[in-house]
């Protein structure tokens, strides 16, 4: 059964690759979706296995090409290695990328292929040659801008709900209260995938730079009034597993800080409110390396270690050790926290740690309760940026600076070493 | 002057390949589109010359991965070696199509380009990365059919006006009768290029097939009552010159008859009404060639030839002529005739010559008169189309067949030689 | 306070009436609408009662006018007389309805004017203007018929949520079922009300006619598939309280007909699954008129008298009490039963009773459980609703009128009495 | 066959006027309008004299209801004297509104009949009725403005070409050049006239206050660049002669200078460029009666007399005159000139005249050549147009005053005196 199908789909792939007209490929195509959807996990394992093995590009031609072209580097020459080292496959989702529907079954593909690609290395050149192509059909040139709002068709805010992976939403009223006049909601939209966001990111307006993320997702808290001096950042959400590696973040960011300064000239900073999602984690090895020097951590090992008063100084020890994982803990030559990684890459500069800043379970279990804000000023992002991937500096504020160089393990000589 | 504006911009290029961040991408894209847009012609072609010379693969990293990928067909080496035949031109022109108005300027620098490429053969590996890259963008999955009528806005019909290219417009008077109730007009386009038509097609929708061109062109005809049973495709044009060798014509012919069927399920026929450009060169080198059999053509070397009565006799000779001429003459495997390829490749069938077609100067000048219908039997499209191109045969009615076996050439051992 | 914020509200009346530009009126009519909506329910009482004494017109001059035209009927008396019975009221309300969200806001003050007038009936001169004004401006040919779908902006989606008044929806999951590829969902919207549905109405789409109303309502029903034959109206809501008076609900089920006709060509029937409202309580009204005859019936005091077996005795006399009720029973000309009158009249015809086709709480206390399939069929529609208006007579079913003439009542002389 | 057609319409009014149901109105409502437009011009005129002999208020009726009313002003007896005085002709109208395309026939309708009613002043009560409608209907809150460019549907375009009364278009090329980036083109559009302009206005945006019309509609005129101060309002045009007497042309001004205000902060005047078009008729009237004192104006019986060189004396005595009657010459209260009228109604003041600004022959035949400029300053333009209203005052600049007053004919005690 599983068989007969899988040998209909290679048929259909085959015919697909063979035939000559526009028409009939647009018919095949359609027709090897369909095959390729009704197939179950283990067909679609199987399909990825013959995927790999069959439709490479020869050795033997690939040889015989590139030696012409370095014996005679000509146009015609060059023509042919291009040609003799693109794969089948990537002319087969190629013409399956023709069909209606084509685009979005092909993101489905490579999402299912990425599930299960550690355990099938050998899957690895379908997912390079799925990503060459996303690449180009994900052209930023070809993505959309888009306001997200309560008039927004409700296929797409479901979506939006399902999506969100940041801060999960409980229901049409949170999703509601997140997009009201005090709020902006972007994402970005690609003309294949019409009711499908991209990437999205939520953002709130307020009077000064928010410290506490609860009451951002508090259902019930208030609209603010129109006063607000900063748009915070408070949540960032790819959407799409199967275009993983294809950055959107970035640009996004920054074209939704210039919509926002568009239409509130007055705004005066952009921010985010993140999480520091490494930061426990790190924290527990360096208790069990430096027993002495943290031991007054040890409070953190109750359930409710921050209820009540807590001790300035066991405060001022956790935010002191915050900074000086964010400034100096790398992995390479870039932070070792993720979140960290993706506003310093941006250029964004880490501003301010709150202190109960998340107090959510998953809050405290990953950050230890805090949060910090990182900056976006828009005409330090760029350099910001450069300075980060250059000379591999991160921007920080003097407060940060100086709370993670009084970190009690700032004198070991700790400072660059792989966490 | 012109070398600091080429300077100017070969240093935006290198920096937008240098950069790592999308944002600052897309402003040094702008900044290069502008400044590639301000150059002269020259400076355009110097831009061709230094582009074809210096952003090649080099033959050494291509044999290096070449060699590895034979040692080892491994997903790495295949990775290494893919990427290593990928020129710096392609990552190039990526990254300015990410600019708004990257993809336009990008068809736009393809057609400047094929405009001297005979002259400059090396800048063939420029048009090979240009196109292979379009055929990606312009993927027939990420095109739109479109009804074109007298709400489309001006700024599309105006272009409308401009490209055709088949029967030139009059001004807007002829531009309206063509959107008339009794005629249909479809396009393809883009998402990147939102006003730009890529290729349409003009219908007129009539009660029997028609034979003659000028009543379909006549600004002043009547608009046909509600009966029609046909379907005349009477002019196809090519927009974009910079999209020259992706083929939409095919593809769109079949949606637009797909979509007339559905609008109009009483249709019984699509067909064409279609020029014979090539007939009246080859008839006169055959007329040098053979100058006894084709003597009695004599007439035609008068200007009004065709006014007042013709001869039975020299009618019925132009007419199997005309049938030898496209049932017989080859350029390799297909047809002499430009138009007889484009639509006996998709799978039309010649089905019926018409004397006095097209008494236009051109029409005289090209075709002798003569011009043709191609049918679209839906149903036997597909076939034809795969007999075409495997088995080299051309559908054509009994009638056109019997002509082509009369023809006074037939008899001469002229059958598949290229003309 | 209150009494200056009136004062204010009728300084600008005066104003908008005295001003000659509409730019100024336009301006005033803003000014105006904001002072209205800053008022709180007293003083918009207070706003009401002065509207109705003060902007009426002036006997006087009415008398005068009228006995102009019964001397001269010339068009300029004619003119006259019309302009001397318009009261200032409609002047007034016609400038407010000039700025940006007048509209809306006059349907307002209607719902807020209707709420009172009971207890006010000195304003139903302002509730005459304002119907005259809404009737003008809620003229059939400006209401737009819309599909309602999950592709529908939230906006409209949660007040359809808001306003369904026959079966109350149970947050989002309930919502997003009834737009579901087995429902359709359509309402007439009108362009000064954007978001604002003014009636829409729910059908399921079924394989025979829909008996019980509790399936079609449970949210995990499971998608029916294609081969549907039914079409069931099982909703149908009035969303504007403020439009009161004005019919929208024949023309809608007659237009959302055709949609579905064209859609589905295959459709056998549309047809209602209604509720009885008036059933209950007219018939505890005939068991204390005649308490042997319906001694039977002593069952339906009990709390959960339809759980169990019932006897099919009881079932019988149930059934035929309530053909009995809906055949005979009689309001002036019309049926008693308000649902009844408004599919009757419509032009629809009585199909078929439905034992516990509504096992609601709500279902038990007004219809005893029972519901009825109102048909319309689509060529007898017209004939019906004239009979209906005409002749009085109500169409049934051969099924319904036997059980209405067996009915234990139906021997008393109750026919046509007003209940 | 004339008379069948007629009785055929009034049998489907009467229907009409009869029927209960919404749907059953839609029908006959469309078949009554195909029955009034298959009316030829005859038939139609007939039509008009039922309509206002047998559908107008019976005087007993009114004059019963106007006692009532007297007698007891209750609201019931207000509701019946309006219904009363309301004539079958509107509730005809008003039901012929609802099938599709019925406001559009009835717009039609009123133009048809304005067309002959000075001849049938018996339609007055017709025409009465339609315009309460319409005016009910085309109420401002039911307008759009829309800027009105290239991108413009082509149907919408070409209408503007044919409406176009002040400065008549040459065709698609003056179109186009009259929609390029240095003017602007808006419109009022109504819900039910889909593709119909009620009324535009053409905006240049000019460097200075332009006094000269020719260069404004010069086809081959340069785009003049980015940094005008001025917009100057040189066409407007009401397109619906059905709608005559509905007033949409003060509010259009108003609305497009906020909306240019908006788009370009950096205007400093909103002005016109406009025609005289009384001024040569009263001149003639004035030379008539003032011989010898306007004895210097024989030149203007020459045919060119504005070619070569026209000596000072002549041009400074126009000027004044055209001052003098600009803001002397009445008609009641309000200026002899018609676009006077119009600008000074709508709040505008008279700033300046130009020597030559139309050199059309319409130009020099009804306004000497001269045109005049009326500015629009944003913040008196209220006061302006209620102290027109009030105390008949006309806002000039202090340059035209003077003019004025050294006019030759100032002396003479003409000041105010009909024309």
């Amino acid at each position: 059964m599983r068989a007969a199908s899988l040998q209909h789909l290679f048929g259909l792939c085959d015919a697909l690759l063979g035939v000559s007209g526009e028409y009939a490929s647009l018919t095949l195509a359609r027709e090897a979706l369909d095959a390729y959807r009704a197939l179950d996990e283990a067909g679609r394992n199987q399909f990825f296995d013959v995927l790999a093995r069959d439709y490479s590009p020869s050795p033997q031609a690939v040889m015989q090409s590139a030696n012409a072209y370095q014996a005679d580097p000509s146009p015609k020459n060059l023509a042919r290695l291009q040609e003799s080292v693109e794969s089948l496959r990537r002319g087969l989702f190629r013409r399956l990328n023709m069909a209606p529907g084509g685009t979005a079954t092909l993101v489905e593909m490579r999402k299912q292929l990425l599930k299960n690609l550690r355990a099938n290395p050998q899957w690895q050149v379908i997912d390079a040659d799925l990503l060459h192509l996303l690449m180009e059909w994900f052209n930023r040139g070809f993505l959309r801008l888009e306001r997200i709002d309560w008039h927004t068709p409700a296929i797409v805010l479901e979506k939006l709900s399902e999506y969100e992976a940041v801060h999960a939403m409980q229901g049409w009223r949170d999703l509601r209260r997140r997009l009201e006049a005090d709020r902006r909601c972007f994402g970005f939209f690609h003309p294949q995938l019409p009711h499908e966001p991209i990437i999205f990111i939520e953002v709130a307006l307020t009077r000064n730079m928010s410290a506490h993320i609860q009451p951002l997702l508090d259902i019930g808290a208030p609209i603010t009034p129109g006063n607000c001096d900063c748009a915070m950042f408070y949540s960032i959400t790819n959407c799409q597993e199967g275009l993983r590696g294809i950055s959107f973040g970035n640009l996004l960011i920054k074209q939704v800080a210039e919509e926002l300064r568009n239409e509130f000239p007055h705004l005066r900073r952009f921010a985010t409110l993140s999480p520091i999602p490494g930061f426990r984690r790190w924290l527990e090895r360096k208790r069990a390396e430096h027993p002495k020097e943290l031991a007054p951590l040890a409070r953190l090992d109750q359930p409710d270690w921050h209820a009540g008063e807590v001790p300035d100084s066991l405060q001022r020890m956790l935010l002191r050790l915050c900074a000086y994982y964010l400034v100096n803990m790398k992995q390479g030559t870039e932070p070792l926290d993720p979140v960290a990684r993706f506003h310093l890459g941006n250029g964004a500069a880490l501003e301010r740690l709150n202190w109960l800043g998340d107090i959510s379970e998953s809050g405290m279990a990953r950050s230890a309760g805090l949060m910090v804000n990182y900056v976006y000023w828009l005409n330090e992002v760029e350099r910001n940026h450069e300075r980060y991937f250059r000379e591999h500096v991160i921007a920080a504020s003097p407060a940060i600076e100086k709370m993670a160089r009084e970190c009690v393990l700032a004198s070991a000589a700790e400072k660059g070493v792989s966490a």
